[in-house]
């Protein structure tokens, strides 16, 4: 008894009580009803087998690791050839989708990237993207065009009406071998005007931020003709399917009214709201976790509302950026916060993704093909590069920076691609066509480098824009390019210079 | 010609030359264009309508607006009730799923949340998950169990076979009843057992950073007692699948040695090397992007790989938390970076989503029903509470904060859920049983905080576990709590206490 009353000796039986209640007793006790319960037997079941893969998160998470690696290793890899991150990233995903490794191991293929799966990549892909452009309206927002104003607007109408008159003109001769079954002739050839009209905005901002250059005169400049252009390509392919469906101009002059209307929104009542409430939130604690819901709301509310309105998506989410306060400690720090992450670790699904989804290997190519493709990659490169290009030397840039400029805007990448996906499907191309746009579109995003190494170093008008003067007493303006805070929003170049 | 020459003239005629051909000369052409191809007409088409909504982007970008603004405002109301917000975030999707708006406005309910954009919502959440439980595995490996990891291995036995026996007992009444027509009763009766067992571990996590006691000693000692106990959860339920389609036990004796190896990989050579590599990557320029891409690989990874082995994806995000470096400048920042973004932003998509796919209305409700009911909840939480209470108290602890360590075990939230879905798939259990398990693990999470309060402030044993030194230098390491950059760390509690 003298014994057990020991410290140690207590805490030894009591460790030992614990042990035989947490471990023997439920085993004893689990024994006892798994042999009451033994006896009776049903017969055997026709359920689904135990381990039936990993269930479809399992199976997500494998693809997603999967996709960032092959993704990451595809942007370094093409980094070494001078060519921007985003190439690589498509390229990774051709390799990997139904183009090579769908058609060499289609069995892994499908194993690695079910169907199932697809959807869930894209939803990383689709937030990923809206949080991207979100940056990229921000980094708008900081600029002002001030002097440049007509310029930016002049270079956007040439970058869009002047390519979409060539391809116009070309297609006239095209219309007869490939309009589609759902087509008239007019709606082809403004259709084909149209795909070659467009600027991937996104690619753009992305080659921009690839290659350093964002902040230069002629990126500003390129990112703001994008912009509007894009907004004008998509209205137009609106007004075409509209007028290839036989709907009327009021619904169409209806949605430029709203879209308008939304704008302004946007850029007035709406910005003065969020910049005093980044304001009152930055006295707030816990501020935090509800400025990352209301600018993740913000954005793809805009997104959705900008899509509702028959424009891309993507106008919206630049819209919330160049909306978004440029002050608040919260309103800043959180923005670069989703913007970063976002560009790392999200957008890669969505350029891989595009790839993931596409098979150029079922093109059916021929001599006649490869001529359509010649003509209309010529007509796409030299309507894009001197038209805008043109113009900003006639408004003042020197000839390299001008055309800079123009190959900039040269890149058509992935938008283009989805309006090709869209008029393939009403049915206004034939399936031929489609591919050969398809390439088009490859083409023009994947010379922008080397074109742009061509003009040499010199070509880049880095002058900065006029920047707004940083707020009065707010010293965490982003854009401000004196402050040390300011250096890690312009780590585009730092970080994708590996 | 005088005037021409002079400066402002000249830019004039420029300036009009340029608009000339960016404007004038492509409308022109185009109308001429359109003139030309407007003669021949094809019959009208029959291929979509043009505004075709806002496409599945769009749509997806909608949903995800509101899913985040729902949970945000039922995680804020709960708030004010004094529960964790996750439970808020469940309500919300349950009022706008099937539960509520689906029964009330079912074509409103289809069109804020049509078929085809519900797994897109599920990537976000299962990589929000993943990168969550990521983070609370670091915040794992940041303290030392050293004189306390007898008692936590005990705690998490008790833990785990205590409610495991006793829900086992109850189910031998409820066999002949409830048996689902794919399964026999011994595992029925195993399979209830075992839905009692679990412990939600991300949902117990949850609930520790919504109401910021993830650094007590209680909190730590129910993480690392969760984590232990959902991996043998697993791994029983695993036993039981294969028991109940005739599966042999080598199978079985497999998955768990591959799994230790796994575990044995993560936690030695796999964390030496990270560390290694983020020592390395402090010196090298672009740093950020890789280490944010290589983060995310290994979460996904190792999530893929556990349950490819059977065990829960989850369990794989923890051990890679746990193996990720505690310095090493971007390996910190980005994991901080990545885990606060998916606590914020993609976390609720979870939260929410079961909600909005789960149909509590569906249950049929009876006098037997409910008495099944009250028999297993009183089951499910006397035995959670009173067993491993019961342990910490003989091992050690102050009644008050045995039984809060009890009360946190309880949480069953979501991971009971998930276990009931599969025993439901497996027909080892009919549909009344499945409903009225899904009641018990919902009642269960949310009396959590009821029942902490009950118990008082001071049950909460929150004298800090013994913290691993900083390593020599490393002024980064972001678990030492006397420096102010760990503050930042344990921001849990500010980011939720709004």
């Amino acid at each position: 008894m003298a014994r057990l009353s020991s410290a140690p000796a207590r805490r030894h039986l009591r460790f030992w009580s614990a042990a035989t209640l947490a471990l023997f007793l439920p085993v004893v006790s689990l024994g006892l009803i798994a042999a009451h319960t033994t006896g009776s037997r049903t017969a055997a079941s026709d359920a689904a087998p135990p381990h039936e893969g990993m269930g479809a998160a399992g199976h997500f998470l494998l693809a997603a690791a999967a996709v960032l690696a092959a993704a990451h290793l595809g942007g370094v890899l093409v980094r070494r050839l001078g060519q921007p991150r985003v190439v690589g990233e498509i390229c990774a995903g051709l390799l990997l989708g139904p183009s090579l490794l769908g058609r060499a191991a289609p069995d892994a293929a499908g194993w690695l990237f079910p169907e199932r799966v697809l959807p869930m990549l894209d939803g990383l892909a689709q937030l990923g993207l809206a949080l991207f452009v979100f940056g990229v309206g921000r980094e708008l927002s900081g600029t002002r065009l001030r002097g440049a104003a007509g310029q930016a607007l002049l270079i956007s109408q040439a970058s869009l009406l002047i390519p979409f008159a060539a391809g116009a003109a070309v297609a006239v001769a095209l219309v007869d071998d490939h309009l589609g079954p759902g087509g008239r002739p007019l709606t082809f050839v403004l259709f084909i005007g149209c795909t070659l009209s467009v600027t991937a905005f996104p690619v753009l901002a992305r080659i921009l931020a690839d290659l350093g250059i964002t902040r230069t005169r002629t990126g500003q400049l390129g990112l703001y003709s994008a912009a509007v252009g894009d907004a004008g390509s998509w209205l137009l392919l609106a007004a075409i399917l509209a007028a290839s469906h036989g709907f009327g101009a009021s619904r169409l002059l209806l949605d430029i009214a709203l879209l308008v209307a939304v704008a302004v929104l946007f850029l007035g009542p709406l910005r003065l709201l969020l910049a005093r409430w980044a304001d009152r939130a930055d006295g707030r604690r816990g501020a935090e976790v509800g400025t990352a819901v209301l600018l993740t709301v913000c954005v793809t509310a805009s997104a959705a509302l900008t899509a509702a309105l028959g424009v891309h998506q993507l106008i919206g989410a630049l819209l919330a950026g160049v909306a978004w306060p440029t002050r608040g400690r919260w309103a800043v720090a959180v923005a670069e916060r989703l913007a970063d992450t976002a560009k790392t670790v999200l957008l890669p699904f969505f350029f891989f993704g595009f790839g993931l989804t596409t098979d150029l290997g079922a093109l059916a190519w021929g001599g006649e093909a490869a001529l359509t493709f010649g003509c209309l990659l010529a007509v796409a490169v030299a309507s894009k590069v001197l038209g805008p290009g043109l113009c900003a030397r006639l408004t003042g840039m020197s000839w390299p920076s001008a055309l800079a400029l123009g190959v900039l805007l040269n890149a058509r990448g992935l938008t283009e691609l989805v309006v090709i996906q869209i008029g393939y499907q009403a049915r206004i191309i034939d399936a031929e066509m489609a591919s050969v746009l398809t390439l088009v579109a490859l083409v023009t995003t994947a010379v922008t480098s080397p074109l742009l190494r061509l003009l040499g170093p010199g070509a880049l008008d880095d002058r900065p824009l006029p920047r707004r003067p940083p707020p009065p007493g707010a010293g965490e303006d982003p854009g401000a390019p004196a402050k040390p805070a300011g250096s890690r929003h312009s780590a585009d170049s730092v970080g994708t210079g590996a």
